[in-house]
């Protein structure tokens, strides 16, 4: 249970670490939204390990494999399934977690959960699993920009005490991707590339913070009261491995203002929309999106794998200690800026479907069936 | 849509804050569960406004009305519906608002999305739609506590700028219920309250953090992947009205530290339990609880109604200015504090009943017909 | 559990026969559906009891109550409550029910399931459980006929062994009220009345087939591959009291057929629109609507409450006899056209909307904001 | 939308007939229940086509593959993703599809629905999309046997006019498959092979009904109101390709009795349970399992697709005719066989598990990590 996310545009992951394969099945994506390979590996290929000094060696292509649901670079309206091979699995290397639990790793509540767990690589805590929500993100992606013109960015913009100084309004995925650290203020990105490595050379770990932002949503998305679209998107990204926060617009600084600060003044602008002069909503009012941008901000913690022998307890209730071997990343937030931004697109998609249902003038059906 | 919430446990809301009523129905309630109108009217009595000076003086008594689902003070397995009449409904405090869109509220959002608004009072943006969820709530407090030991403890943390010192491991529901700010640090409290009742004279308003403990929670609650323990918590609380940020455990303070002082550290206690010594990660370990104390804080905002005049627009996209007449909380925390404990407690009932479908021996249903 | 029904018209039903009320919660319904109490409450006074003398004479006159969604008599696209108290409980004449099991009727599953009943009246067993769908089905039409155009027909084709002779094509709510038997034919209305009369007179029960069928519903309804529109209806229908059966289209008879004979030829009518010579599919071809009469039958048990003596068990597992006394249905045909009826327009609601999710266009959400 | 089955033993199919490959993720299945590969191929291979003379030839091994979910022969808990990659696929003889609409096919539905259509094989709409179901219900069968002991045997009762005589109480899975008809009638076997046969030689074919019984259920499975087990059970076969109806119990025969020949005496048998005589209620009494077989039938159409020139219309609206080609099977009812088995298994596994939730005893978590 709970492998599946989404009302209307639902996804659905499947896949351990160093099983046979990771994938997702993306069931109620519209008929024709064109999606071609490409689009998909292209996100892929933010996500996967390898992809600089600063993430884990492993070395997966992480290769998509489209098993259904698209029919000459279109969708059909029916389930996308969507496969990457597992192929760099090196299992013996986990050998030693079979019986000992990693400190703030999930081996320990799996094992109480379920009595069972395959341990190898985290088997399906393993952030491996993010391949399916990334895949499944492309997707939504062209969905949202074909039919709405929807924009999300998503970016780093703090490594331990690193802040960098970014404006969500002009920020573009080409500044994002111009270092590997997913940080498009340079002098920030610099820095924070020195502090991951100094990190790794230590054997340990630094966490930080990733904002998202997306772009032109109509008004009118979210549903009150539990399925508020910053609910949603709250929910979406705490269920990302290693999130600890979430936030949207002014946040927690927020909660220091007045309300007479905070208040977000409307006005009508020049093309006669209504418009608010600050943003410290986020893009949101009560649970339903206003037009402005979307912003929100995820924290995650430093990763649990570290270099360094730590203490902990075996399966038989015993006392150890552990060094971790296996490979795996200083710092997940330059990994973690596509996981976040896929799910961000998983939210947006699924709103925007139940808006249609109810605000949507329906097409004549039967047209599509004739020239 | 968006007015459900839960998987087995679940709840449906309805009701606009000056229409007939507000109320709930719970669908999933076990059988054989004790449940009082007491129970359920005195978690509704910490909630409802004129409790105090410092919360809006609208006057409502909130009296329950149980229609069904309870016979001979147990639950019958049956759907539970609660009723609170409206009583107090001064709608035509309200008029102005049928044209004037107060600035971060939602009635813009309401209006645009849903092209039509019933303006008296909030209608369905009010928070007196947490009305259902609060009555709820206390049905899920009972299942807990009977069936699984279950403490939830809620509380003020911080208002504005005024941090209290609060054991989370030890606090009490007496000692949190002991001043009207529901802060359970008598010093803080004290300056709390004179905050509060500052900015309701200037006719400002203010924000601040609630936090939650769960004790006593079994091993093994949470569903990897999207429904995470932390990311149905995490949307449960974003769902409120006002709430601006979610955090567990460590939270954003804890992406600042390395990895090496993160980490919490399993052993063995004099009972045989695996513990951690440290609690960072706020009792989940990959969205499955680990037997540790649940904590996570929520921020909300500083209260958008003020009693000052606002530029903003109107539904005729004109520019005017609004003052604020109606009832209205100068800061929303003591009441969020119910609020937040309740959709906290909606969350465990749910993964503990999830957790019975897969983990429990099932009873011999037979039985159940004989003596 | 299972108290609900429907992707986005959401229904959620609850309330015990002799509680203090029975009821709906209408979530998702579209905003600006015109729906009045009279809409609503022409539906009801179609299913209560004491109508005529062929049906239960408890004297319930159903009125019901709107708790919140409707504003100036439109919806408002927030959840719709109606409530219906119940006032002609006569509970002492169930006392008997408290431990001896009815054959045939619920009790002895619901002890078993639940390890506790509300035995007064059937408590939620009861057919008087319908009323919430009934209502929620009132408004299901008004969103039908308002945005599709769409009609659904509802009558008694057979009781025990008479067989009415009616054309679905042509049938007219008036002709199935113009008897208290709602069979729209006649002469086998005058034949049924007396089997149902003399049924009753002997203590006895009878029961019979309900055919409904759907006009002017659009080509596209249905999702394949698990809710396709016939799996839909039929589990709708199914899950009303006493019901045994569900046809569609040529159902069991045509399972005598060859393919050559069944099958539904194409043509090309007048108008240009698709259409099939004959509709043995039912309107329904791979789960999806083809533009044809949606034509459905349900078939439903004699009433199992007889007012003879018969032999059964009791709750302390000892033989006994039962002589039923309460008020009931000699035969449920007529009151259940409106039943089904109720659950063929919210499914048809349901997959409307959720056709709009994926076809629809959406409108321009901030033009509802201005005139 | 809608390729997902079940609240808690949830699945989705995925695949469309001439794709790479067809499939299913099963998610909700608890930990430590033992399968193997050969218990899903085994079940597949019922299913295939080329298993006989009186199936469709076409050549598919339907060799599956376990992607994920199983570990040391054990599921983990986690979703359990289930592939089979399509290999005879002769997608040319279907050219002809592309434009051509077949009667009582949903070619057409398809292409108004979606504006777009995979016709090579059906694409989603071919049987073959079975597949997924079937592999799915071997894991519920193993789920089922080792939890609770149910057991479920589906056969051939009538095909065409030819009836079998069947004891639903005793009839076994070594006499359906004793015979490649699936009808455990030795006589009526032999009739039902000669008349599927001869409509084969004759380019026609035949339908008729499908029976399944489910033996040792437990009382109390089954969700009043909506989730009846009736309803659901109807539900999953109704959503099977060519089903028309479905009946349980005493089905549309028992419309045609008093109430006093049709209800179903109780009586305490030798061991002390609560019995009744007869089983016109099919097992399911007020929707809830009474300990009685669960006995449920479904009809299927003649095939569709026929070797004679049948009228039709194309995509452009033309008059036009159509002679199939492709393989198929004259009759699918010895196939549906397998289809039916495991919609039952499928519905029987979610009920049982939602059961558990409210009913069953929390085991203590805990101790699955200890020895």
């Amino acid at each position: 249970m709970g492998n599946s996310f989404g009302q209307l545009f639902q996804v659905t992951t499947f896949g351990e670490s160093h099983g046979a394969a990771v994938g997702v099945v993306v069931d109620g994506c519209p008929p024709r939204v064109r999606v071609s390979l490409e689009d998909i590996q292209r996100d892929l290929d933010r996500r996967r390990p390898g992809q600089s000094s600063l993430t884990s060696p492993r070395a997966e292509t992480d290769t998509c494999q489209i098993l259904s649901g698209l029919y000459d670079g279109q969708t059909l309206g029916t389930p996308i399934a969507l496969l990457v091979p597992n192929e760099d699995a090196r299992s013996k290397d986990y050998s030693e977690m079979e019986r000992t639990y990693r400190p703030s790793h999930a081996d320990y509540t799996y094992d109480a959960k379920y009595g069972i767990r395959d341990h190898r690589g985290g088997g399906r805590t393993s952030a491996r699993e993010t391949v399916g929500r990334v895949a499944a993100g492309a997707i939504a992606r062209q969905l949202l920009c074909q039919r709405a013109g929807i924009e999300v960015v998503t970016y780093v913009v703090r490594v331990k005490d690193i802040e960098a100084s970014i404006d969500s309004d002009r920020v573009t995925s080409a500044q994002v991707e111009a270092t590997p650290t997913r940080c498009p203020d340079p002098q920030a990105a610099e820095r924070i590339s020195r502090l991951i490595l100094e990190a790794k050379e230590k054997g340990d770990s630094v966490g930080g913070v990733v904002e998202c932002v997306a772009r032109n949503v109509p008004v009118g998305l979210g549903e009150p009261v539990f399925d508020r679209l910053e609910a949603d998107l709250a929910k979406a990204v705490i269920s990302l491995p290693a999130s600890k926060g979430f936030e949207i617009g002014s946040g927690f600084a927020g909660t220091r203002l007045y309300g007479s600060e905070h208040n977000d003044e409307f006005y009508i602008d020049e093309t006669g929309r209504v418009r608010t002069r600050t943003n410290n909503s986020g893009g949101v009012q009560g649970g339903i999106s206003n037009g402005e941008n979307i912003v929100l901000r995820v924290g995650f913690k430093p990763t649990a794998t570290i270099l360094r022998e730590q203490k902990t307890v075996d399966k038989l209730g015993q006392h150890t200690t552990l060094t971790a071997r296996g490979r795996h990343d200083p710092c997940v937030l330059p990994r973690a800026v596509p996981m976040v931004e896929s799910m961000v697109l998983l939210v947006l998609a699924d709103h925007w479907l139940r808006q249609q249902a109810i605000a949507g003038k329906q097409a004549d059906a039967e047209s599509f069936a004739r020239p």
